[in-house]
């Protein structure tokens, strides 16, 4: 597999070199993979961190800067941090109001983030932990107990991340993270594999005439294969399990399609128009939306639908300002 | 190639309406496949349109919106647009202070623009035109007489839209366009072909040990192949024939790491690090820079570079406000 890298063992150390020269709204703590706000930290807020393995772009790093996260944890690609790293990027934003963790659920990064936790608590630093875990495709799965945490996660950190910058307190922050983490849900599906640079070679073989529905965002078994269908079809089978688990017909509902990091946007375009008819015809409605990479599987094919059921609070968070590399407005 | 389409044939109009349906920023022509601002035009404004084939994403409809573009037309994939098109893009924007067309260098771009702009002055419409040639790889190419326009056409689209929007003339607006487009240098390489959905295969064949530099951005023939090295040699390979181009050392510098498609940010991020420290030891200052997907080859994979040498006027002008689905800040 070519790749634009230097070498396998240096991806990520090389890519913060990169966001760094780029984005003067963060830093980079190179030693500990940290990225954080370049602002001074405002004694007042509560600061969220979250991290994961690298590869889920732009997550987390790229939702780095006011509005959002106050600092991500960058691990090997598609690997978990360290809860040194963890530490190292709770003791960095905790300005004394608290510290929230937003964690993706997968064992590595619960284990982690839990003794990362217990580590800031000794050195005095209240923290609150959040999994998400909003994939409805499979119960359990290859790094998980429970749910995978994918698309939710974005929302959550948008949402929550306005709160903390409007000085809500350590409580208020958490509640408002389970609420959305309770009301958000996900199913991805993916025409192509991806390649960890570490590894050289595709994640798993997918034959040119089929496509895998309810795939993880580390190329983890889904549900099932089948023989490639087309746009429509595939809405549905992203759409119909989604509304099978909660109901939307009910809410403002806020929702994304998300490319797995290959697909064309204009494609991404064409499920969006589908996923919409389908959500209209079930009576659901759209009071926001995304389309785009906000969080990939590297270079796979496919994408994921998002929908959470956002209540006023939500949607006021969701509009709010954000400064960062991989989402921006009303500033 | 699977792609998420329903069919070759409706790619663009299934995605325009994903585009309508998801940015209400934006209304979408169907009929001539017009995506044009959905604010009302203002008479003072000089207009902005641009266009060309799809699949160079999200350029050109998604830098429709306030500080950039007024409307563009989407052709068919790597398709120009019809003269028909572009005209009623041109009708659509038109309040009265005159429209600049905005053309990428590929001769089906140049002629039908050209015989839009004529179908325009026709009916009362001042028109002036500016072509973008920016591509220093090759002189002429498979669709061009002279230098293929590619990145950048978005600088130009960026800066000259907030020029527009302070309310500058006609004369003003297509003068700053030519200043941009004489200042501004880019360079492009593919680790792989893309497939375009009206062919079903991909356009051309890259052994799996092979990359070509200079490639255009529909997969036309750049300099030469060679074997895959690393992502500091890929970058020396981009920045020196821009740099043999022009004199860079003696101005501000707007600089543009813009992905393929296919391409994961973790490694433009690589890239943009790489060509940092290239233009560092160039004595060449970086005043601001982007890093992304500004200007696709669908799925293909690697990565283009773009130096724009820039007065302040440029500078100011690309930090002023835009909201657009492909560029937004400073609202």
């Amino acid at each position: 597999m070519k790749k634009l890298i230097n070498s396998p063992e240096t991806v990520v150390s090389d890519a913060l070199k990169g966001i760094e020269a780029s984005d003067s709204n963060v830093r980079v703590d190179h030693e500990n993979r940290v990225i954080y706000r370049s602002t001074k930290k405002d004694a007042g807020k509560v600061a969220l961190i979250s991290g994961g393995g690298s590869g889920h772009e732009p997550l987390h790093g790229g939702y780095v800067g006011f509005g959002m996260l106050d600092a991500a944890c960058a691990g090997e690609v598609f690997t978990s941090p360290t809860p040194d790293q963890m530490l190292a990027a709770t003791t960095v934003v905790d300005g004394g109001a608290g510290v929230l963790h937003i964690v993706k659920n997968y064992t590595g990064d619960i284990i982690n983030f839990e003794m990362a936790a217990e580590l800031a608590a000794d050195t005095g630093v209240e923290v609150r932990t959040i999994v998400v875990a909003d994939d409805v495709a499979v119960q359990d799965s290859l790094y998980t107990a429970g749910r995978r945490g994918v698309g939710g996660t974005v929302l959550l950190e948008k949402i929550v991340g306005a709160a903390a910058e409007e000085g809500k307190s350590l409580d208020e922050v958490a509640e408002l993270a389970q609420r959305v983490a309770d009301n958000v849900r996900s199913m991805g599906m993916a025409l192509t594999s991806c390649a960890v640079p570490a590894a050289g070679k595709p994640t798993f073989d997918l034959p040119e005439d089929e496509m895998e529905i309810g795939i993880g965002i580390h190329g983890e078994p889904g549900r099932h294969r089948e023989k490639f269908t087309d746009a429509k079809d595939i809405a549905r089978q992203l759409v119909e399990p989604i509304l099978a688990d909660l109901d939307f017909t009910d809410s403002e509902n806020i929702v994304m399609v998300n490319g797995m990091g290959g697909t064309p946007l204009l494609e991404l375009y064409i499920v969006f128009a589908e996923v919409k008819a389908l959500l209209d015809a079930a009576g659901v409605k759209i009071s926001r939306n995304l389309v785009g990479n906000y969080i990939t599987s590297l270079e796979m094919a496919g994408c994921s639908l998002t929908i959470l059921k956002a209540d006023s609070d939500m949607v006021k968070y969701f509009d709010a300002p954000v400064v960062t590399a991989g989402m921006r407005w009303g500033e």
